[in-house]
Formats: C-alpha cells, structure tokens, sequence
C-alpha cells in the first residue's frame, strides 16, 4: 500500500487537483496538512462529518453567506477573511452573540495550493482574531473553468442578546439614522484592482468583524430598532430594503454622509455612486432620537467607529422612498442599483 | 423609477444575469418570487440578514457540505433534494436531532430560471418532508464560464440526542458492522448518465434523508458506537477513515455486501468498486455484538433499511487495516479510494 497519507503536501508548488475532493488519501491529506493545522480548534479536533458543540441555552441565529470576490487578494484583505468577517455581521447585526462558524470550499482545479494556504491562514487569523472559531467544514474540487479558483461559503450560528430586539422592519418615523465610517472603501478597493486605477493612498477594503462594535452599540443604546451592514448593493439597496420593510420613508443629509476622497474620486471616474458602493465593516444604526446620541458616541469610542456620523432621519412616507437632500441645495430619490454595476464584490 | 419589484420574472424562458446576484432590485425580484414561495416558512419570512429562532437547550451539532455534482438531474433525484438530504444526515449521523438549513447558491450567469426553480422546489420538497426547515440563505451570481450551475452549499442545526454518543473513534474489537441497504447506487447512477451507460431497470439514487432511521436505530441500540453515511469515497473511504480515528482494524465478508446487480454490472464495466462508490441514502452502524440484532431489526423495519444486512467486524489490528474475506474464498485489502475516479459526485 502506498501511504499518501503520509507523505508532505507541496504548498510551494503544488496545485489542488480533484483527487483532493474525491474523499480518498488525498483528501485527508489536504485536511490534515492544510486546514486542520490553519484553523485548530477543539471542535475542529474532533474529525467527524460535523462537530458537536457545548451545551447552549437561548433563541439562536444563523446566517449564511457565499464568498465569490474577484481578485481573491485585494488591498486590505482577501476572501479568507471577508467570508469570516461577512457572516459574523449577519449573525451580529440580528442582534445576537456569533459563537461558531462552519465553512466550506469549492476549489478549482489547478489552484495553487500557496494560494489555498494563504487564504485559508488568513480565515483563520480572522476567526481567532473575532473569538469565534471554524468547528466543521468541506471541500469540493470541480475541474478547470468549472469555477474560479475558490468558493468560500460560511454559516454562522449565534444567541440572540438578552433584551436585543432589531429588525429590518422595526424603523420608524422620527428614527435616526447613523454610520461607524466612511463608505465604500471595501468596493472601490475590488473596483480599483480590477480596472487597474492607482491612487497616491490606495483604496483599502473596511472588511472588519463587527460584532464588538455592535455588541457596544446595544449596551449604550438598548433601543435600537436596526442594525445593518451595507454590503452589496451598498447604502441605497439596504436602506431601500428597510424603508420597504418597515414601511417608511428614508431622507439622507448628502453633506453629512462620510465617503473618502480616493473613494469619491475613483466612483466618479468609473461612473459610480458611493452609496451603491459594498460595504464589509460599515454599521448600519437606525435608533430612536432620544438614544441617538448614545449611541453614536459608543459608535466613535470604538476604534471600528471613530469616523462615525449621524446622515438622515426615518420620515413617513407610503411610497417607501429613499431620497436625500444634496449637498448643491436641491433633493434627490436615492434608488437601487438597478443594474449588474459591480459584480463579485463579496 | 422603474418598479422592477413588481414585474413578474419569466420563469419558462428567463436566465440568471449578473445582476441577480448585485444586491439590488434584480436579486430582491428572484428572491421574492422563485426562493420565497418555494421555501416559505416563518424563519425565511423574518426578511432579515439571518434567521432568528426558538429558544433551543442542549448540545448543539454542526455540519455543511458543498454540493457541486454534475449533471445536476439524475435518476433518483436532483442536485437540490440531494442538498438538504446530505446536511440532515451529517447532523443525523452525530447523534443529533436536524432542525434547521442554510442555503447558499452559487449561480453561473445563463443559467435557465426553470431549471433554479426546479432545483429549488426539490429542495422544498426534501426539506418539507424531512420536517428540516431551510431558515436563512444566500446568492451569489458569477459570469459565464466561472462556475458549472449550481453550487449549493447547507449548514445544519441539530441537538444532540440524550444519551447519543457516538463517533468515528468510537469502534471497539468486537463491534459489528451493518449496512442500511446496497451500496453504489447513487455513485452509479450519476456515472450512468455521464457515461450514456443504459439498463433494463435504470439505476437509481438512493438519496434520502436518513434521521428518522438513526433514530429508530438509537432507540433500539442505544449502545451503538458510530454511524456514518457513506458518501464520497464510499465505503472503503469511511471505514478506512474509522479504523484510523478509532485505532482499530476490519475484516468485512463481500458475500454478506449488498449491492444491485445492475451497479455491479455497471461498476465492472466502468472499472469501479462498488465500495468505493458514493452512497447518499445508506447508513452504517457499528455497534457492540450484544446489540447488533436489535440495531439490524429496527433498520429492516424502517423503509429504507428493508435491504440493511451485516457485512463484518471491527478487530483489533493496530495496522488499522480494513480486510475482506472475498466470495473466491480469498482475503484483499479494501484501500482507500486514491485517485479522482469520480470527481464531482455530490
């Protein structure tokens, strides 16, 4: 018998083939010598088809989350740690503790496993850095152009805060509405790898674990009717969304709405709005205005929400608009991205 | 503005676009009109990032699983009922009770609407008739030529069952070896359609949801030591993986091994092994002798257990070997699986 088992995997040059997902020698290989070591855990440990986990008492949470960026590195991170970050900010944002994460990978064909490595040390530096570990997780391996090098989905599982009760559809009128920082970085950070523009400070992703950031929002402010994180489609489809959800109106301050100037600068060279623009560190806060306050300097106390900034108020309105007083004088309906402007973002 | 919210999609001659995945009214359109009404249930109906649910008390289980097979219809079943069934049995073969699903998609641009909302009502289908709720899920769209579909990725919830304990390190010399039914009928069936292979009687998937069997088999034989559902790598992968993780060996007899004539028939011409083909409706059992017939009646009781037979036992061999007594009256090693044979079987 050959014993692949235990001989070394290449990780300088080797490449992902699909005997690596075919569930034989090579397969335990992988795992062994490349996730198991990355991502460590108890859980982990264990080596069955899943993981079985502490004893647990409340209303739990789950969130899931496919990762498919193009490029898989970008300034400021890569999909390792956006697909550990994006789903802690579902499970944060319902209002809830993330507590386990699971994960799974399709891999194409002829990866390189340096690439593989890389991503997957970075997932792992994201979850150790967020208190949350990977406890279970797949891999699948299709052929050459079947998919584009890595897939990343990952589920989370949280319990929801004693006393925390934010929805989508909870805004209401008199409601303020808040963000932890500027707007747009993370997909004008794709944006400018792809089209291939450079800027004297490049534009770097916000990707950020956010459930710390929420977690002091909720101590300060335990009135809080929504929190959100603007990812695809940006400001304009999440607040679209809760103005339809609640069944409201939404009227922005453009002059108050924190977006870097490398940001607003590549968005009007590529004929893009910040607002449509993917956040993946960015709160979203829609409070009563008596806690507003509250909330917004818990938001600025944290080093995720220094930049923090009140930029509109929830008003009645049956047509659900979102419009937004300009900074010219004038006032504008802030609209879904209607169209396929930004692929791949996350 | 255009209300694209409310324009019906076109479900006969309508195609994936990237804008379906952009976040914006495109993906709220296929989300409102294919997923939700297929898949409704109070959880999905939350609308929010994630899923808040009951109040749940006891060990919680995870498990995920990508599913990326190819074609994805075949005999027996479809890529979306094979989905929710792979994820309930990787919780059910814990020990645990599935109570929930997260779904994410992974689209390639072109994709025939009708064949999603094909995949998607098997999906309902499954999870309606396991009583396994999918309570949250994600899209994502990919450009032409960067994926193969559909991917479909399920995380599953369960508790632990009182009084389950059972794992892949679990098996003792002396154990006994059951199988719920024959063997290679997914792997086979799935290779059949590939290969243009035909049969009198076709072969057939044995996909299933497998929970209900656990369960009867646990109340009966509360003793057994490890269950596992034998997919990828088949039966050679997942017993070779349990004589490693338990640190014992296994002498099987091929006479006592289920499987169809028409696998066997299709195997021999294809080259394959039965027992290394992947199953996703059979359970294995392994269990101390004294419970063995009690385990073996409740699998022949339940309807897909009517064909469960013994077919060996685990010995103590610190080789970790898995043997078998052939029907030629000889001994072979059953190997793992070590090349990609049959990539993209589930």
């Amino acid at each position: 018998m050959i014993s692949l088992v235990s001989s070394a995997l290449d990780l300088q040059q080797g490449r992902i083939d699909l005997s690596h997902g075919a569930g034989g020698r090579a397969m335990v290989q992988l795992i062994g010598q490349l996730f198991a070591p990355a991502l460590h855990n108890e859980f982990l440990a264990q080596g069955d088809d899943g993981a079985r986990l502490p004893l647990c008492h409340g209303r739990l949470v789950m969130a899931t989350d496919a990762h498919v960026v193009s490029p898989l590195f970008f300034p400021g991170g890569d999909i390792g740690c956006l697909s550990v970050h994006g789903t802690i900010n579902d499970v944060a944002v319902m209002g809830a503790r993330p507590l386990y994460l699971t994960a799974s990978f399709i891999l194409e064909e002829g990866l390189p496993l340096s690439d593989l490595a890389r991503v997957v040390e970075s997932m792992a530096a994201a979850s150790r850095a967020a208190g949350v570990p990977i406890v279970t997780g797949d891999t699948k391996v299709v052929q050459r152009g079947k998919a584009d090098g890595i897939f990343i989905t990952t589920t989370g599982v949280g319990v929801l805060r004693d006393g925390a009760d934010v929805s989508g559809a909870y805004a209401q009128p008199g409601d303020v509405i808040l963000v932890s920082g500027p707007l747009g970085d993370h997909g004008m950070a794709i944006m400018s790898v792809r089209e291939g523009l450079s800027f004297d400070a490049p534009i770097v992703s916000d990707t950020a674990a956010l459930h710390g950031l929420v977690s002091d929002v909720l101590d300060a402010a335990p009135g809080v009717h929504v929190l959100r994180d603007p990812t695809r489609g940006g400001l304009s489809a999440t607040l679209n969304e809760i103005a339809h959800q609640s069944g409201v109106g939404v009227v922005l301050q453009e002059a108050q709405i924190p977006v870097r100037s490398a940001v607003a600068a590549a968005c009007e060279l590529l004929g893009l709005d910040p607002l449509d623009v993917a956040n993946e560190g960015r709160l979203l806060v829609i409070v009563p205005a008596a806690q507003a306050d509250a909330a917004l300097s818990a938001l600025r106390a944290h080093p995720l929400g220094r930049e923090a900034a009140r930029i509109g108020d929830v008003v009645a309105d049956d047509r659900y608009f979102v419009q937004m007083h300009t900074r010219m004088g004038g006032q504008r309906m802030v609209d879904w991205l209607a169209a396929e402007a930004l692929p791949r973002i996350c």
